[in-house]
């Protein structure tokens, strides 16, 4: 089996780094082969997302990515910005499924916004469906207005998407996730705006009726952002599109206060994937040594339990995690008085003790 | 001058019945015309947004408007779902600039599901634009599709569009709303995917060199989702499109806790406007005489202030609310051990009591 190893840029190197070490200890058979991508890839060969890079992806069971990003290159053209990489290896590896969890870790309780009370023992798994969507839907551009409002000015376009197909995959993936979990579903939609979300909801509406044993119920997502600061516990699965998957990914995975804690899977129809934290590249930390690491270790978890099919070997490296929680050791973003502050390598370090 | 006052659904007849009260004891010069809108029109005229009620809030100086829906409406065909009287009335009455305050209440900090010194003394102003993008883009419908992941498959869609002069008055809106506040405008875009938002950013960036007072930022949309749950108080003005603002404003109200205090406008270039509460029309609780009526008070306020050019009164009626909070009044929604529960018509009558 083969892993594509993609560090990416700013914190990436050094956070995947560390997940790479903790595999390695594992004694497991694959080969891992790393590659450029992202603004590190731009640098090297004047494109986010190189042929070789993708290659590798593709031939690849699952891809360990890091983040990329960084704002040196925010004055480049859209498809030059490292970005584009991400976006291209989800088309291009058809990754439609994306599984977010937000989980409130009981020893960093102390470090979400929210009251503990409110978030203690929180276990969320946001699916988003990651290929459609007005993320990729055609025709999109600049153009003269023939009509709306100011006809014959300028203006910006995108097409928002949902085929029959695209709801019912991602649909069947929510349902089976819930199975193996409190059976529910929570279908997030905007129907009574949008004819993409009212058809959205008619589909998954559908697809429940193969799923008696889950319930289902639907929220539109303006709604869902307001309960998700309210009563975050009250969801369990939440399905949604990719634009809104990717607001209230977000939105729920900061309710934690530990981002730096959650990782995340991108899954094609083959469980080819792609494993990568749910945080962002931090240029400001980077080369610091101070970024931590265990979202990309958890991600590697994922990536043991859903591509590789290794379940004890992702088991053992989610106990080693809790275990170096439970020995009170902290990068500095989720440090709190009481316990010992540990950059990058020794963080790693822990984990691999623990293992 | 001439206000039409549309309560609506659910919670609306109640909490409006309570805001006129407080506008005919401020013995100002103007005439209140009341029409049937939302599930109540439906049920009376076949049509959420009659012609005759149409015509009243056109021809008005403002609209102080309740709430509608109710789930028994769910089933009806899409145009005929109280919502449509709505988004029917920004459309034709152009209110394309919406204010939504978020601000905390020094006395009501206790409510929100956020930590007390992450929300004590917020106070943000979210401006919306309102009757562009994916709300009111066409083309929309159901169609096969000929191209994306399964061609020949039934699909969906939507278009998002903004045009230059769309963006470029509401950002006007926006930089002057920050001139009369701390000078500081943080724009959302999601301009990394979109080509609608990129040219927003594009745009709001140009206008904001008109303000070289005025401090700009911009912010992805998941980012700013995230941002308001792990450090609100940071944002003074967001300006967003209407999607985008649909969801954060909402995110927004609910970080206080006590959506049931929360008003807001939407204007249109002339300064008419429609004023209601942020929340909704709460079936659940209708007709029990416990709804909080303040959001509708204080939005019958933002009515005296932008549109009816009463400042004065707009004051009185803001310092009449907290007069009564101070007072230690509570509706059910607000209410915690050691104030005291008072019901809608009660809470009215203390505002009145308190001018
Ligand atoms: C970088 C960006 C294109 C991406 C997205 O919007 O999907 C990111 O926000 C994410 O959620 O992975
Ligand atoms: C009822 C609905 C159409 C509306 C919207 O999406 O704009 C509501 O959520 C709002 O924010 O006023």
């Amino acid at each position: 089996m083969k892993i594509a190893v993609l560090p990416g840029d700013g914190i990436g190197t050094e956070i995947v780094a560390e997940a790479v070490k903790v595999l390695e200890v594992l004694d497991l058979k694959f080969e891992m082969e790393s590659a450029l991508v992202g603004g590190a890839a731009y640098e090297a060969h004047g494109h986010p997302l190189p042929e070789a890079t993708l290659k590798l992806a593709k031939e690849a069971d699952a891809v360990l990515f890091g983040a990329v990003g960084d704002w040196k290159y925010d004055k480049l053209d859209r498809p030059l910005r490292p970005e584009q990489a991400i976006l291209g290896l989800r088309k291009n590896l058809g990754l439609f499924a994306n599984f977010r969890p937000a989980i409130c870790y009981e020893q960093l309780v102390g470090a979400s916004s929210l009251k503990p009370e409110l978030i203690s023992g929180l276990d969320i798994l946001i699916i988003r469906e990651l290929t459609g969507d007005i993320y990729f839907g055609q025709p999109r551009g600049r153009r003269v207005a023939t009509d709306g409002h100011f006809p014959g000015a300028e203006e910006a376009f995108d097409t928002m998407r949902y085929s029959r197909p695209e709801v019912e995959r991602i649909a069947h993936v929510a349902f089976q996730a819930a199975r193996k979990r409190s059976k529910r579903v929570t279908s997030v939609d905007k129907a009574n705006v949008l004819e993409t979300f009212q058809f959205w909801k008619d589909i998954v509406t559908e697809v429940g009726k193969e799923y008696p044993d889950v319930e289902l119920d639907h929220m539109y997502v303006d709604n869902a952002a307001m309960q998700l600061v309210r009563a975050p516990k009250k969801f369990d699965v939440v399905v949604t599109g990719n634009m809104f998957g990717d607001i209230l990914s977000d939105e729920a995975s900061m309710l934690t206060g530990s981002i730096g804690m959650l990782p995340s899977a991108s899954l094609n129809s083959s469980n080819q994937g792609l494993y990568e934290p749910s945080h962002g590249s931090a240029p400001d930390i980077a080369g610091k040594g101070v970024a931590n690491p265990l979202a990309t270790i958890l991600s590697a978890a994922m990536m043991l339990r859903f591509s590789l099919n290794q379940e004890a070997a992702a088991q053992r490296i989610e106990a080693a995690v809790q275990k170096v929680l439970a020995q009170g050791l902290r990068t500095p973003d989720i440090w709190s008085e009481g316990t010992t502050k540990v950059g990058t390598a020794q963080m790693g370090d822990a984990v691999v003790q623990a293992l």
